[in-house]
Formats: structure tokens, C-alpha cells, sequence
């Protein structure tokens, strides 16, 4: 299934996508009906019912067409798992099954504060059996296509809680949709909460586990991350590979050459080495063991990665390399999004060393 | 008068020559007006007799505004250049004063063979005190705003020889122009020649000095992409020195941190050695010493640098780097097309291992 | 049994070992007493039968204490996956019991032609029942503390053939003991053989298989150094986490500054992937599908990375890492053989693109 | 006068110094009597009065020769230079004449405080016209072979100040020698300095000037580096070139192949940078102008540079280069110290920062 929507109609508007900066129409009502939205969901929800090594799988194999639904669908999935996870029955009956034909997604980001929990200034009040949520939200992926956020905030009491707002609730708008060089289908943008009243279950987890949840957001998404690198990568190594055998310097065909050995062993070991991490990471999370160093590693390694060979490839090409005419000058703007994005080098290198302080 | 130009006139249509793929209208007259195309020329021709140390200096400038119109110059100029060198009195004296106004081009690439000179197709028949040359032309830098070409192309008895012929000549005409990702405002395009008929004068230098000349041309090309490269350094070290004063991680602004220390460090260096070695190569030509090496040392270390450090630059504003909202993120696409053009990396590594193996 | 022979008898030794130039009096008898040389040898001969994953990880385990022995151990085990792969029975009932006390070589290189097949000179000349082989290989890896040499050779009608000498024979004997930088306790040395006089069933597999075995050997030598890589860099992150948490920067502990985070990511993402790839091959060669690509990457990353990985911990311990009384510099050393044995990066590079080329 | 000393003196004996680990009977001795002592020092005290620019110069080829002497006499001018500047004329009429035939040296590390002043625990205490100064330094360049040093210590009101003391003094006593992995000619050791009485004349500028004469070195010294790192690039390149003319794979001489030939390139390339970034700051400083960002660019771009360059020429060598009867390997060896003496990457970095910053 994930195969053939990504080869006869992901990967076909591919260049499409970057070009009109927009998923074209149809495309993701056509991903709704295929079931794509609901593949990591549980059967009792109306998915499919995958565990995350099978779901990370399937964004791979549709980023190797198009990065952007993959990492529309990342973040979906990554908000998916803290529902699972976190979610009090009445929440999860309510928002779960709409996860198959609507898009959920989850943020941090904040104008001051970059992703800094100590700088969130939206605030929830608690009002009786309600509260009420005030404050922006920037960056968020899919801002503006997802109808449900989960959004971060400060209690009264400056605790860190999570809260689920709805894109039709009185006080909820969007803001600007971002101007970013890649992933051009993925919409990134602002809202903005005014005094929004949500019941008290719309809460996700317990007031002071906001920072928790947030982490553990992070950790799911950058193992789908991974999987999107990998995808990336493997589109990147096919581009490589069919212009090394097809064109020729004079009379050598490119492949026979030792810099362009160089580079196709490059983006092969670079794809190897993000699809085994990614694939670890899953399969820890799926035995239940910790992950989240792993999939940092996944995330950082093979965005840095995949920006690097993208550009071995277009040195491959040459001037075809440098033109809007072939694919893979986009292919590095996507995979570049993905170095700043679910936290920064910096914040990974931080996250992986705590993590082997404490070993 | 050039950084008047360059501020007043250039930097603020940067981001707009980027995003409207062209120059803005009347900027290419103005910049005719204020006597840019002529620096380099000799006063004889109309020209202000920059020395090439003088003119690589002036580019630096320029691109640190804004590098398409310095590599639009950079054409124009390497061209001078060449009938400077081997121009006959007549060709020089019909064709240099037009050089105030119009861009020269020099065009060596062809559809089948890249830039390798024994696969040139392009055809130079002798008739009488007449040559007729047919033939395609790709990649052209300024291809379609220069009003005058230099052809290399092949003689019945396979020599080669470079031509000068004109777009208002029968049987010349324009091809495509290429979509690239950067240097947006400088036109890339094809030129199709058939049966052009040009008089005997039109040889630049003698028959069999084609290649010679072409390396030449080369050689003057680089110094002064290594000039533009230091340029769009310049602006990139601009931009994140005046990012990291002024944006805060919580308390601490930006250049306080280890990693951002590195990152400026690495441009600031990047720019200075490409600043010394263009330089260097210029003050060599200047003393009639060879420099060709130190020339393919300046475009290939330069736009190699230029990329890398345009990508820290990036990393340093995180997001906004991303954007289309700010400029960080057109200087890396513009200083890639250098790390193609005039030679690819390769081609350089070759160059350089040869004038070392025979020193 | 690894983990206690490594952390008793031979980490305490790692910097001796180093320092002398040689094994301890007495390391290499208790190896063999321990019955480290037949772990992966099958029971029937008297080994503990591990498959090649096991192996694999005990490599790992105990080249975190000492690389020289581990890499002294994978030389002797891919050598007898030869025998296990393409010796015939009498040659494996006299050679394999042997194995558990004594080592087995592999030589393909000689003097004149790197491990080139297409220049071997080693002659192998059929006389009745027998063959006589002469010849010199060179950069032999347990020169001289094996007992037993597999070595390449042609044979009169110009097909390569693998024969299987020993020390004892009358015209074997050793050259010169190369003086490397690194893995100071691995011998590596020169064989001479002059008119060794062998019975047919010395001869490994089938004439002309000479090439294929050689390949195989190669392969599975990959997977092993692989392991050994992945264990000096655990010795190599292990150095740079306890010196990061017990020093300071006047009051800050040195994990906690971002240049150091950096590093100490880089090394543990470095490991992991190393790590992950080693696994990788070897689960698929115990599995019967296709290892020698991942085996590739493997070293060619591995050994880079254990390089490139070792020079930024001897830059966290500063002045410190620069000396002799440290061990990180001559990790550097030891992991730095390993980007030339069993093939160098650009040899890696070719089978790689091979191997993508194909698929 | 130098490069005959460096081709029949010096370049001889490089292996022979890395091996014995200290400059064989006589060399030194020899250097005195050729005068390389006194290049830098005005001929009022018997120099020979180069300026800055020819002293680097000088350093650069006889680097290219051995680096270990270069070093030591880097260590000796940069010293000179502080007294040329800061000395009263008592001090420099009685040190400065010695300085044609006995090493100055400069001390500021400290066991506990890496080269940071506020944790400088020797004390200079005032005792009617004398100073009385103790406390211990490490790692310093010349340790036990320069006869005078110049130490950083604190006075009684916390301010630092230099001290010039001498080794014939009572309570002066050298302690342990690093045994360090390069510059093995170059001792580095520790002194230690039980109650030195000095007159008040042995103070170089004044009280409260300690910082400032410090960071004055360590400028001056990173100008002289970066031209011993030039000299070593100098050697790297010859040994790759010579290397790839004369050895084959099969019948290809190796300069032909492209890997090697983009060895060749960025070892030359980074050569050259670093030759020039060395020059330009000695031409500022014989200029008078502000030298010491691109001095610290000379040393941290160029000591990263010789290690990696090193290493791409060991990688050319093969096997030969991985062999102590090569000479590459120690290069990279001694090139290394450089990436931590006279302050490390980082500090450069910051450094660096600050001067854009501030620009």
C-alpha cells in the first residue's frame, strides 16, 4: 500500500510540491482515503494498527518520493504516540478517531523563547471545570493544515501542562505560514489562542508533566526523523547512481571514477548508517527500552548527513546538479529543515553527552 | 564610486534580484551609467584602467552586496581580458569601446562534451577572407544580456580557434536560459550559431591557440570569482556577527557560546584566506608572474568555503535562517553555482596537482 | 570469559604493549590457555563454536581493552573461516585442531604490487602429487607469531590458487618485522618462501578460486575490524566521558561547555554507527545473504571515524592527551592501520559503488 | 645562511631527533654558532636584525627541514620580542646579548589552571629593592634548555606582572619533561621556583602589565607557528609529490589518479593559505598595525590544517606511510602540538569572535 501511493502518486508530483510550494490538490484527501493518516493508530481507533518500526518504515519508503507528506505525517504520528500515551479516555474517544481523516499536531515553539521551556509564556487558567489558554505558538509543523494542537503552557502556579485546542474553538486563529526554503508542501505556521475554554480533560497528562511530554514528543518524532532521512537519502543515492551510469566523461561512464566512487560510497554509508539507527531506535521503543539517545543520534547524524550528500550528488550532476530542472537540488532544502527542526545540533549533542555522563 | 554603488544602489534589490530571478528593471543601465563595465578597461577605450588587482577589489565590494551582477561582471571582464591579450588592432578597436555598454561573453561549453576541448563540435570553415562557424553553445554565463560572444570552435583541419561573433549577426540566435538556484540575476543560457559569417579579423589570436586562450580565460576568471567569493563571505560573516550581537539564548547573546565562536571563527577565516589568495593570484598577473594555480586555488578553496560557512551562517539564526525572509540562505545558492562554474572542484584538483608535480 | 580475560589480563597491558613494541612475556600463552584462539573454531575441532556475530562482539569487547590482540585474533579468525569455507577435509583434520593453540595467517600482498591479483608473482608449480611454491609476500598481519600462511599464488597456466605453508616446512622463512606506528603488539612481517615443497591437498578450494577466496577473506576480515573499531572507539568515549566529568574549566565540569558536547557526540554517534554496521554484516552472513558491502562500510567508516573520533578526545584532555603517559594518542595510532589494512578507503569506495551499481 | 644550514645541518638529522627524542650531540650548539639565535635580535646586541616578516620566513624553511629546532626558536623569539618591548634598559643590556647564544623562554601555565590568569598561583612578593617569586610552571616550550625565563606570577595586591629569572639562581629548579608524542626535539618541562630573589630591574613593564604581555606573546608566537606549520606543510607536500611521481599503481604513476590528485590539492591549498595568512600578519606587525587576529588565524587554521594535510600524505604513502622508516608520520606528530600550545582551537575561536565582534 505505502509503496504504491508513494510510486504512482507521491512521487510523481515530487518537483511538483517544491515548485507550487503546496501539496497539490486532492493529494492529501487522496493520502486520507488511502488510510495513511491512521496507520500507526490502534484498530480500536480505526488504523491500522502498525507499531513504530513498521510506522517509521513507511515514512522512509514514502520520503524516498516526497519528503514533505513524510514529514507531515511525522508530525502527526509523534502526536499520536502522546495521546496514546498520555491521554485520559474521554480525550482519546474524542480526537483519536477523527486522527484518521485529520491531522493533529503538537507545539512548543514560542516567539521569545525559541523552544526553551522556562521562556513559555502561554498561559492556562483554571476557571471551574475549564480553563482557559492564551498565547502564540510559532513553527509549528503543519500549522494551518492540522485541525487539532496540542499546545504547551503555564499553569497559575508556573507549572508546565499540555493542552488540546481545536481549530474551530472560539479564540483560536492562525497566523503567518512561514517563507522556508524546503519541505514546501509541509506547512509551518503560527497560531494564535485568545482566551480559549477547554474542559478540564482536554488536558493531556497531569499538570506538571508538560515538560515530560514534550521531551518524549521530541524523542518520537526524531526516530520518524530518522526514517525521513533515510527516505531522503535513498531518493539521493538513486539520483546518484542512475546519472553515474548512464552519463560518461568521454568515454568513461561517470562510476568508473574515483571521486565519483567516492561519493556514492559517501551516500550509501551515510543512508546505511541513519536506516540501522532509526531502525534501533523503533525497535527499543517497541521492547519498551530507552531510546531517546538513539534517536537524537538518528536525527542529527542523518540530517547533517543528508544535507552533505545531497550536495556530493549535485556535484555528481554538475550543472544539472545546480538546476530547478532535476530533483535534487530540492532534495538537500528538505533534508536542511531537519537540522534545525524537533531541536537544534547544539541540543542534540547536549541531550547525546547526558546521556553518556550518566551511563 | 563602487561601494557608493554597491550600497546605494545594489544591496537593497539583493533579496529582489533573487526572488524576481532577474535584475531589477534599469539596474544593468544604471550600473552601465555609472561606468561599471569599463573599470577594467583601459582609458584608450573609454575605460578607468583599473589594474586587475583594482578590479578583483572592486568585486569583492560589489558581492558583498549583491554577487549576481559582480558574476555578470566577472564575464564581462575576463573577456576584456582576452582581447586585451590577443585581440588584433581592429577587432580591439571595433569591439573594446562597445565594452563600456555592453557585456562581452566568452562561451567554451557544448551539449555533449562539457568544457573538454576535444569534444568541441562547433565548426569554423574557411571561405575566402570569411570564416562561417555553426554550432551550439551552453552555459554560458551572461548568455542573452551580452551583445557579443568568443566561440571556440574547430577548423576544417580540427584546430581550435576562438571567434568573436555578435547577436546581431544572421544566423545567430538565443537558446534556453537556464532555471539555476542561484545567481538569479545572472542570465545562464544557450546560444545556437548557424552559418555566422564572419570576417578574417574576427579570429582572436591565431588558429591552434584555442585552448590556450580558453585557459587563459580561465585563469582571469578565477581571480575574480575568488574576488566575488570573498565578497559573499564578507556579507555572510556581516550577517552573522550582527545575528549573534543581537539575539539572545535567554540571557546570553549569541556570540558568548562555544559553538557560535566556532562557527564565526570558521567564516572570519574562510573570508581571509579567500581574500589573500584572490588577491595574491591578482598581484602576480599584475607582475607578469604566473598565477594560474593560485588562481584555481582562490574559486576552488573560495567557493568551497562559501558554501560551508554560508551553511553556519544559517545554523546560526536557526529558523529564520531557513527562511525566504532573510538573506543567509540565497548566498549559499548563489556561491554554489562557483563550485561549478570555470572549472568544476575536480577539474581544479587536477590543475593544481600538475603545476605542483612540475615545480 | 572475553570480558574478564579483557578487564584482567589485558586492558591493565594496553599501554605496555604500546610502549614495548610487543605482547608481554607470557599475554599471548594465556590467550591461547584461555581459549581465546577457538572461539569461533567449531566444537568438533576443539573450539567453542560461536558464530560469527558472537565473534564479532567479542572482538569488540576486548578490543575496548587492547586492539593489538583483538586485531592479532581477527587476522587468525578470518583465516580460518577460509579453511571452514573451502578446505577440504584432510587439510581442516590436520590445520584445524591446531587453531585453538596456534595462529593462522592470510598473505596476498607482495612487494611490487600492493594486493593487486593481477601482479602476483608467487609461483606455484605442479611437480606429481605436489606443488612447489616460491615467492615473497610482504605487510603479513601475525607474521611471524603464526604458525601457518595461507598464501596467494599463480599457478603455471596463470590462475590464482591459495596454498596453505607452515613454518616448519624447509624453504620458509621470515623477513623483515615491519616497524608501524600503531597496533604495536600485532606482528606484521615478511614471508620468504623458497621452493616449498607441498602435497596437493594443501591447496585451498579450487585452482583459480584464488580470487574468490581472497575476496572472502577480505570480507570477512571487514566484519571483524568493524568490531575492533567500534571497540577502540568505546575505549576512546570511554576516556573522553571520564575526564569530562571529573575536570574543570575553573568551575565548570568540561561536559557541561558545548565545544565538549560536540566532541563527546560526535565520538558516541561514531561508535554507535560502527557498531550498528559490524552487527549488521554479521547477522547476514550468519543468516547466508550478502555481508561483504555492509563489511565494507563498516571498516571504511569505522576506521575514518575511530581516526577522526580519537583526535577530538585528545583534544578534550588538551596537553594531557598529547602525551605518552596517556593512552588516547596511540589510539589514534592503532585505529589509524585500519584505514589501510584489508583494502584502503578507495578500494572500499569502488566495491561499494560496485555494489550499488549492481542492485 | 638558513637554508644551508636546514639542508646540511637539520633536515638530515629530522628522523634521527623524532627517534632519540632530543636534538643529537652538537646541533644545537651548531645552531648558536651559525647565529640562528640572534636572526631576530637588533645588532646593537648582536643579532642580525631581521624584522619580523624574514624572521617567520626563516622559520618556515628551516620547519621544512625539522620542525622541532624551528619550534625552539619560535619559543626564543617571541620571548626576545617581549623584552625588545616591555624591557628597561638594565634588563635588556644585561639578557639581551646572551640571547645570540642562550635560550629566552616564556612561562605562564600553571598545574592547576590551564593558561588562565585568574588561577595563576605563583607569588612575587615585594622585599625593599628585590622581588621574591615561587611558585611552579608547566609545559613550558624549552624547558630545561633555555637558561632565562620570563614567568608570570602575582603580586602581593592580586595584580600579575613578569618576572624575568634565570636557571643559575638560587631556588631555581627544573622538574619533570613531558614525554610528549612530537616535536621530540623541542623539550617541554616543568620549573619550579622556591623563593628566587630578583632585582627590581628583573621586572619587564610594570606591575599590572602581566596580561597584557601574555597575550602580547602568545600573538607574537602564533605569528612564528604559523610559519613553522607552513614550513611542515612544505615538507607534507614534498614527500606527497615526490611520492606520487615515482610509485605506480600498476602502470599509472599515482598523481594521475584523481583521489590522489585531490590529496595533492587541499595539502597545497592549505599550504598556501597558511603561508599567506602568516605573512600578512608579520607584514602588519612590522607595519604597526593590529596583527593579532589573523596571528591566531595563522596558527588555528594552520595547525587543524598540517594534521589533516599530514594525514592525506601518510594515505598516499600507504602502507610506507603508516611506517616509522617513513618520515610523514612524525610530521603529523609535531604538527599536532600546535593545535593546543599557545592556546587551543577554542581559545582562538573566541579570540577570533571578539575581533568581529568589535570590528
Amino acid at each position: 500500500m505505502i509503496s504504491d501511493f508513494t510510486n504512482n502518486e507521491l512521487a510523481p508530483v515530487d518537483m511538483l510540491i517544491d515548485k507550487q510550494g503546496d501539496y497539490p490538490e486532492g493529494l492529501f484527501e487522496l493520502a486520507v482515503q488511502t488510510g495513511l493518516l491512521g496507520i500507526t493508530l490502534p484498530q480500536q481507533y480505526g488504523g491500522a494498527g502498525f507499531d513504530y518500526a513498521a510506522t517509521a518504515q513507511a515514512l522512509q519508503i514514502m520520503a524516498a518520493g516526497n519528503a514533505s507528506l513524510a514529514v507531515t505525517l511525522e508530525g502527526h504520528f509523534k502526536t499520536i504516540e502522546q495521546f496514546m500515551k498520555y491521554g485520559n479516555p474521554e480525550l482519546n474517544d474524542h480526537y483519536l478517531p477523527l486522527a484518521t481523516h485529520q491531522i493533529l499536531a503538537f507545539s512548543q515553539t514560542e516567539p521569545s523563547g525559541g523552544s526553551n521551556p522556562t521562556g513559555i509564556t502561554t498561559r492556562a487558567v483554571k476557571q471551574g471545570d475549564n480553563w482557559v489558554i492564551t498565547g502564540d505558538k510559532i513553527m509549528i509543523t503543519n500549522g494551518g493544515l492540522a485541525s487539532v494542537y496540542c499546545v504547551l503552557a503555564k499553569t497559575e502556579d508556573d507549572q508546565l501542562a499540555v493542552f488540546v485546542v481545536d481549530q474551530d474553538m472560539p479564540g483560536f486563529s492562525f497566523g503567518k505560514r512561514e517563507d522556508f526554503i524546503g519541505l514546501k508542501g509541509t506547512p509551518v505556521a503560527e497560531i494564535v489562542m485568545d482566551h480559549i475554554v477547554v474542559p478540564d480533560y482536554h488536558l493531556l497528562g497531569q499538570v506538571g508533566q508538560g515538560l515530560e511530554i514534550g521531551d518524549q514528543a521530541h524523542a518520537d518524532a526524531r526516530v520518524l526523523m530518522g526514517a525521513v532521512l533515510a527516505g531522503i537519502m535513498t531518493h539521493e543515492l538513486q539520483i546518484a547512481v542512475d546519472y553515474a551510469k548512464e552519463r560518461k566523461a568521454l568515454t568513461t561512464p561517470l562510476y568508473q571514477l574515483q571521486v565519483t566512487q567516492q561519493k556514492i560510497a559517501d551516500i550509501a554509508i551515510a543512508k546505511q548508517n541513519t536506516e540501522l539507527l532509526y531502525q534501533q531506535a523503533a525497535k527499543l521503543k517497541v521492547q519498551g527500552q530507552p531510546y531517546a539517545e538513539i534517536a537524537a543520534m538518528a536525527k542529527s547524524y542523518g540530517s547533517r548527513s543528508a544535507v552533505k550528500v545531497g550536495d556530493e550528488t549535485l556535484q555528481i550532476l554538475g550543472g544539472y546538479g545546480y538546476s530547478r530542472d532535476y530533483p535534487i537540488e530540492h532534495l538537500i532544502r528538505d533534508a536542511r529543515a531537519m537540522e534545525l527542526a524537533e531541536g537544534s545540533i547544539e541540543k542534540m549533542n547536549l541531550e547525546i553527552t547526558k546521556a553518556e555522563i550518566n551511563k
